[in-house]
């Protein structure tokens, strides 16, 4: 339903157009320092009008803390965070109410609940997980104590892919251009692309890669609870979000077992794997590499190119909408992988408290 | 930990080498007929020893309903199935004690909580899987009354790729070879790359597709317990699994919004999607059209072939060995992917009774 | 943590002087209409400041609705409610910083947390009920479409006690008086002991009775969420409270089976117990029959005679507060205990749903 | 439904008259020893059998661990323990197959589920505690490791009472006589009164006291997660309790603030309360202090007079059972007291550990 966690959890609530969106993370420890600045700055990171390729919705999406903080630090209790809807227009959303919008949720969640809130969307759209992004923060927070480092980048956009592998790249370069692309040549061409399907009025999709540094090694739960399924778990809650590999995932299946096992070598005193190709991730449990997956997103399904479709009664229609929409979502995407993956990281860290005397 | 869905719960137990392993299925609705050999039937295709491409292990993996059935019926009470070890040979394990094998999780567990039974892999050996497959079955008898249809079959095994889309496959014939392929001659070719690894000591990995046929519209909770969040997290429990993808998944990158979209369109007074590239499920919420996924599976971690690692003291070893292994888990892993579907989708569709007065 | 319930969940969160309390409610069926007026009495009743009884703190507790509403009905979505703190006084509480009050939670939080909101208790303060209530009455707009009538009333007040059972009692009578006792003589002698308790700056505890007309036969799962066992979690989460019995309950201990038991009889074609002993619940489950139970608050903790304590630094001090309490919470509960009441039933006729086919 | 618990799980299975009854623990710490002798005798302690007070059921009660435990110690994998039922005599029950007994649950599983396994109760058996009691000795095993000491006692049956406060009894003395009261005078009353009632063909209720000492402070989470909240879920799970109350109870209504409210002293450079009359808990953390509670059973349902009540078919009839029950279960119940406790506490210690840094 509308929490994810079952030690450091969140609850999610709000609809696009609604009078806010917010979030409460429950299970935070205590005394950690809450800088609501850093909070912010993950919140910024996805929020709408960053640069000339992302909507033009004007949304300060300003974080508010309501509750759980006491002069600065985490008292233990629920941290509840409410982002105002501003820049709202109902209005724009009138000839939407009794249309399926191909590749949306519209009809899903009308026949699901027989009743939508149709305004941007309503639940269904991805500006609820500004409030994700704000818990991710909070996350990261607690994981600092750990020294661990997550980052996620745009590896592919369209046709245009990044083919270094993580390791040889800087990710210091991340910021360095508004794709989120580690590699600023591969960055500009895939903005090039981007910016002519936002010409055509259509939209694209692409790759992101996440690298988890200094994990600790035994996280994650045997079974049920793997490491990986987690992060899938989390990764999956994303909009257009259709695949997730870890390690060499898909490709994988293009080696023998005797190219692809990953040995183990003692270095310095310290037990490292050979290779990464299980990327940090071993029975489900993290083997102190680097956790490394990717993550794929369809193209945006709105578009402003005329579209097939119906409406509520089932009359064929054609669908041409003017609203204010991403060409393309991946760079604003890059902080909810960081969020999603360190709630799921944070969550079985306290898990794993618990699981030796 | 060791617990899977929210209302179809099923709670797994036991090792490789135990007395035996088993599952509990709880939140099974009352009345239902729960046929003992129709559960033995899927556990018999997931039981080593089928062909000459899987190990040699012996086991029956004989079924026993301990509780919830009275006079053939569920009771509404938990159901417990065990099955009991009988081809245990713990001294063919001694040489492993210490010994952390690649890309297993020897390693992970023993850091994790500081103690494992390496007995075949213990707790974290797949033939824990067929507790799953049994609580599958009855999640499938349980489907059986919405006339919901799950068929997995193999795609790839290597490099040799079933190119067929589903919908033009008559998966009547997945059960017509030893690989469960639905295109015999491709099977026939999958076969020869098995039988060649099986000589070299090697293994090969491969990619399990998932058909799901009159899935009700509506099932799959938004936000975070979304359909494919909800498959991603269940099939990530599988060993060996390092990817999912939904639809065109990872390949919807290669397409524009406008080429990928599924518009929506009137047949027969149905709702229906002119195309299915969003194989089935939008906003995380089933659309009525054939739910798809594929799954990758990796090689198997165990081989034959002399690997470089390391035992528990951290020094340089050489490991050979002659266990009893499958030079490639895909024909044995077919029921265990759609015992873990069946599952997640009986548990959204308990979930969505609930949604509704 | 501070989510309660399984399948209509809620979520709380908030200080007793920080920006605002509030709620989430998760699970909510959709298509109910959402009177937030009615929504509104019932905080009201719960309200301070509506006789002479209570604490003079002015808060109007106006609820907000932020989301899962639309066009004045339930969406599925998670209905969120706020209520922000008004009559927050911070700089009152700046002489309880550092003190331990006696049978409050000072002590406990701050050994928990290692930091603790002092303001006004923060977390610990009944306030953070209003909420609760909020979202009772959601849960009891859920019960109306089955007819369920939740009744709580003052049963006892320090040595006044109503002793004529509930069958016999006019609960229409409940909301005459400001103490919510339905007969209004008892009420009248309860209410002469609150106000000389408050002229002496002391405090009175007493037992609320809680009756439940038209729950379904059915509702309750065996062994661990059995009908009492999921009330009694509620109601014990409430403040104060210090006991909970069902049916005749420790009195039940004076009789001999032969005499408690309550068999069965058709009445008009309908199942019915003789006598109902058990409090509407056999095994777990409710009969059919009023579930009846009774609750034990203690004397409010917060009294302005002096108290012998410590502070944070183990100092022994003696305590003086004129803070603004209520000499007696009961009349203020009943609205706390028939939310809480509402919240279990609904949750477990939500989760009966699923039970069968 | 069947598993209770967050960290520290257990789950639920069997019928009375099944093949066996059992229980998972899951969430157990690694590496500590699990004493099989010591689960045994805790078990032992709640066997039928053991007197001429109880039930003449035929059971040892042997348990059997499955899973979870390697070469002595806890691996963190789920512990599965079976004990097979043996005196099974499913043909005592046949004349029961369509009666409605009074004040069991056989009337109201049947409305529940549609079926019922009628065999000695089947689901709703006290016998499937059996299985909790052997999961409360891993608990206890759990809470061994923090000195955790919990002793339950027979404080009445029917109208003879133990009035000696808890701290002035040597409960040394629990298991000097078949009833587990520490006051060997009152026992010998209580067990002529119990004699008096087996020969009437009737049964007797009572109540519980039990003592938690050495329970760190800080243990409960506050709001919905309470000690006695989570303490009250767990006790009223066991079959025939309807009440609960914690510290002076029900009996704090006879009392002002000013004469119960616990202050704090400092003893030897320790927190203390001057008394104790919240038992342990304040704001539902516990304080230090020893936890206190009662519970009131209400006489065993089954009984050897004659009774009034129906059978299926709605027709009137006269019960005559002369089935094998208990008179009086309260010495039976002390051991499954004390593992309700031991698992309500060990798993909100397992949640402690994750409140902090």
């Amino acid at each position: 339903m509308n929490t994810l966690g079952h030690l450091f959890k969140i609850t999610s609530f709000g609809e696009s157009h609604g009078k806010a969106i917010g979030i409460i993370v429950d299970g935070c420890p205590s005394l950690m320092e809450i800088d609501a600045q850093f909070i912010q700055s993950k919140v910024d990171k996805r929020r709408p009008g960053q640069s000339n390729l992302t909507t033009s919705r004007e949304e300060q999406d300003e974080i508010e803390i309501i509750s759980g903080v006491f002069e600065g630090k985490s008292t233990g209790a629920p941290i509840a965070i409410l982002i105002k809807n501003k820049d709202s227009k109902p209005e724009d959303y009138d000839h939407l109410k009794d249309v399926y919008r191909p590749s949306h949720a519209d009809f899903t969640y009308q026949q699901k609940y027989g009743i939508r809130d149709h305004l941007g969307g309503g639940r269904s759209s991805a500006r609820v997980t500004a409030g994700w992004v704000a818990a991710g923060a909070i996350a990261q927070l607690f994981l600092n104590h750990y020294q661990i480092d997550i980052k996620a980048y745009v590896k592919q956009v369209y046709n245009i892919a990044l083919t270094i592998p993580y390791s040889d790249l800087n990710l210091d370069n991340i910021e360095s251009n508004s794709i989120r692309c580690p590699h600023p040549e591969t960055a500009q061409l895939m903005e090039q692309e981007i910016v002519k399907a936002k010409l055509e009025g259509d939209s694209l999709g692409g790759i992101i890669a996440c690298v988890v540094k200094n994990c600790p090694i035994g996280i994650g739960e045997p079974v049920f609870d793997k490491l990986n399924a987690k992060i899938a778990h989390a990764i999956l809650s994303i909009n257009a979000v259709k695949g997730i590999q870890f390690g060499e995932g898909f490709g994988s299946v293009n080696f023998k077992g005797s190219e692809i096992n990953d040995g183990f070598i003692t270095h310095n005193g310290k037990v490292q794997t050979i290779t990464n190709n299980s990327g940090g991730i071993q029975g489900g449990i993290s083997n102190g590499q680097p956790i490394y997956f990717e993550t794929a997103f369809k193209p945006t399904a709105s578009i402003r190119k005329p579209q097939q479709t119906i409406d509520k009664s089932g009359r064929s229609i054609v669908l041409e909408t003017s609203g204010r929409h991403d060409p393309c979502v991946l760079p604003r995407a890059v902080p909810i992988i960081e969020a999603m993956t360190a709630l799921a990281i944070a969550d079985l860290i306290l898990l794993q408290k618990t699981n030796t005397l």
